[in-house]
């Protein structure tokens, strides 16, 4: 765990009032999957689940009522700031949108540390997007609250891998014991890498399949594979679609492709429609970060195993879970 | 009335906790004013009327605390997502803003139905503008939500039809019996055609006034007639001035006229002034859907007849009674 | 004092439920720094001063719940909107931002009178950003709600010099006695123009430490002069540092320098580093406007005179104070 203590209870004039000091996460950054061990993800999840029957049963509620997040977003990500908007509005909570930051005064030449520093005097959890690898460990160092990572880059989104891997849990109970086949591009889709990494904590088999050019990196297989999981890579789902609980689809971008004969002959394995569902378990989840476009065939939508949608809004559960956590309240 | 029943109070796990089950338009879309009937105008105007008489004695109440907008404009259009914001505030609910979708992840490609999927994630109710006729209707087939058409291009736009009539309403005291003329720019306008087809359904009289090439359409037209109405199209405002009890403006733009002296010989004609007004009735008002850049002088302003800026303010308690409907709490 | 009072508690339907109607500045606009003498700034001191108490121990409080903001800036300013932002919602009050008016249709043609008239229809008080002189008073005078000035071109940012002299007062507990240093760019900078034109008030010394061509304005020294304050200009801080109670540095721009060789010769003389602070006064303070370029080097960050980003948050309070004040509720 890389975990930094940043509130010291006792000399923080920040500190906020009634807060549970000894809860675990309370003042803590959330930058990197690789932050968490299998004790810490299930608390995470158990908080969450929380959140889903608060949210089931009264739709919002007051944790975090006078809490405010700063949501810095140095590049669009709608659906991402929105979900954590809706997680802070539905514990009570008030956010400042700051979805601009490149036309903005903000960043007219002003360093990361100084921008998160300036706002920290107005927030109490500072959500952070930014286009650059490191970008959140870099405000963590300077600032006071909590920072969130909401992704930097190629490198990090932490909160979508929990969220990916909350679905996982709440869908199918366990992971222990569970196939997941990973779909499309492996090589740059961020998603797919934190999650074959969190994933690596448990006992599960993991297949990936792929177009021969949109390979998953060795970096992460050797990084799995270092934690005696099972691997296999294929270029067809057809060989391991049977016994798959855990279909993760990502999009297959023709702009990844020199030769567009390469992705003509490719593209039509990538995709998922209704028929290609009754060569599936009866019992398990079609999985997808979104947006789709193309890669799941909307005829699939009405299946009870396209989790998707529901994927959506454990992620809302996800960061709900969070900032309740890192704001001393859950 | 082309209303369709969302939400089953007994299956859908999203059902808000609490709500007033029985209550008419509830978990109801607001896409078009073809969905009203007296009856329904009426009750929209009753608790329209509520929220009036509440705001000037509390400025805010709680009824949808907990309750959460997605305020999803595709198009910018500040008057209106500012006057939806400001109504769910006053009801003491929440807002998340997408404002620049065009530039966003949530539009990357991705269709329409996906992205108002993702939203009901996070939102109880959805308020839609997009530049597409029949955007909001696609949206609430898929939605499970509540969809409120915030304007589809030249499509509807029933918020605004629905506030011109309730300000009427509220400052003349009824419908029936009033002779209403519509000014200016009759064929790109689409608040007076909405306006045209919600008055149809009261014992009025219409006036068009119009420069030739920007008439009433004739679809229009008909479709009034039907109803038995009363029409008349005038060139001159003056013809029918001083039997108007409601005068509604709007813009005439240079860009519809291809030559420009055709623009500035009747230009002339289709603006309001201080002088207009003495040959209007005592009891009477002046419309304007706003922004105005030209058709009524400033020298109107402070006259009591002139009503636009009250008209603002009308639909700020047309959006308030809606939200609270579509979400059970009228 | 240059206040106009608008609302009439007898005959206005807008006037706010509960309210103190005999607070000071309640319904008052705020639109420069020449409308206040030292009791004023006494007061709204004291309210701040009570608002940072508030923040500190808990937070967030309820004193303007059901109160709402439009944030109305035709400029990006990211660090002042979040402050009010944050001002607002820290005393439980809503926001309504409107950001981007030079692309939505609250802009297109209409005149400034015309938005905040439509905007006053929503919310309880405006907050106006605006790259025109003048355009404060301008809204202020068509408008029933106070407007608060956030920044007119090269006019006015009141609650900027607010800030900046509670800044003093907080951290060196008075301000008469004190010598003030303003160094960098004095010809261009707003922030320094304000802050001179409110030290006037008291008994102080000014030093004025510029390149020649960024000299203060000789309006601004004769203005001063008028108060017998004593004033002395230097090119150079060293001759002033070791007497210096506050440092204010702003940036020195590049653009502003028609040679480049004439930059290059000034530019290390107004840099603050750990090696300047060594000659500074035991207890003095540094503050700047931010964002900072260079002007100030990380190396100070830490050092406890460095009261820059203390700054900051002593904004929150002055914007909660005089939002407080304007909605009646200090």
């Amino acid at each position: 765990m890389v975990l930094n203590e940043k509130l010291n209870p006792t000399s923080n004039p920040h500190l906020p009032f009634g807060d549970q000091r000894g809860a675990p996460f309370y003042g803590k950054d959330i930058l990197s999957v690789k932050q968490f061990n299998r004790q810490d993800l299930a608390y995470i999840f158990e908080v969450a689940h929380e959140m889903r029957e608060m949210v089931t049963r009264i739709g919002t509620f007051d944790l975090l009522k006078g809490k405010i997040l700063a949501s810095l977003f140095y590049e669009p990500s709608t659906r991402t700031s929105s979900s954590f908007t809706a997680a802070m509005e539905r514990l009570g909570g008030s956010v400042i949108p700051i979805n601009e930051v490149k036309y903005s005064s903000v960043s007219k030449g002003e360093s990361l540390p100084d921008t998160v520093r300036t706002l920290e005097c107005y927030a109490d959890v500072i959500v952070l997007r930014h286009p650059e690898v490191g970008a959140s460990a870099e405000a963590a160092k300077y600032a006071r609250k909590p920072i969130i990572n909401a992704g930097d880059g190629v490198g990090e989104h932490p909160t979508q891998a929990l969220l990916d891997l909350f679905t996982i849990v709440e869908e199918l109970g366990q992971v222990d014991g569970l196939t997941v086949t990973m779909l499309g591009d492996l090589k740059y889709g961020r998603t797919v890498h934190s999650l074959a990494r969190l994933l690596s904590l448990y006992d599960v088999r993991l297949n990936y399949v792929s177009p021969e050019i949109l390979r998953m990196p060795a970096e992460i297989i050797e990084e799995v594979d270092g934690k005696d999981i099972p691997q296999a890579e294929h270029r067809d789902l057809e060989a391991v679609l049977a016994e798959t609980d855990v279909l993760y689809v990502t999009r297959v971008q023709k702009e990844r492709f020199e030769n567009l004969d390469d992705y003509d002959a490719v593209r039509g394995l990538y995709v998922i429609d209704a028929e290609t569902m009754t060569r599936a378990k009866a019992e398990m989840i079609v999985m997808h970060p979104l947006p789709r476009v193309g890669e799941i065939s909307m005829d699939v939508d009405d299946d009870p195993r396209a989790a998707y949608f529901r994927q959506m809004e454990y992620g809302l559960y996800i960061r709900m879970a969070l900032l309740a956590m890192v704001l001393g309240k859950a």
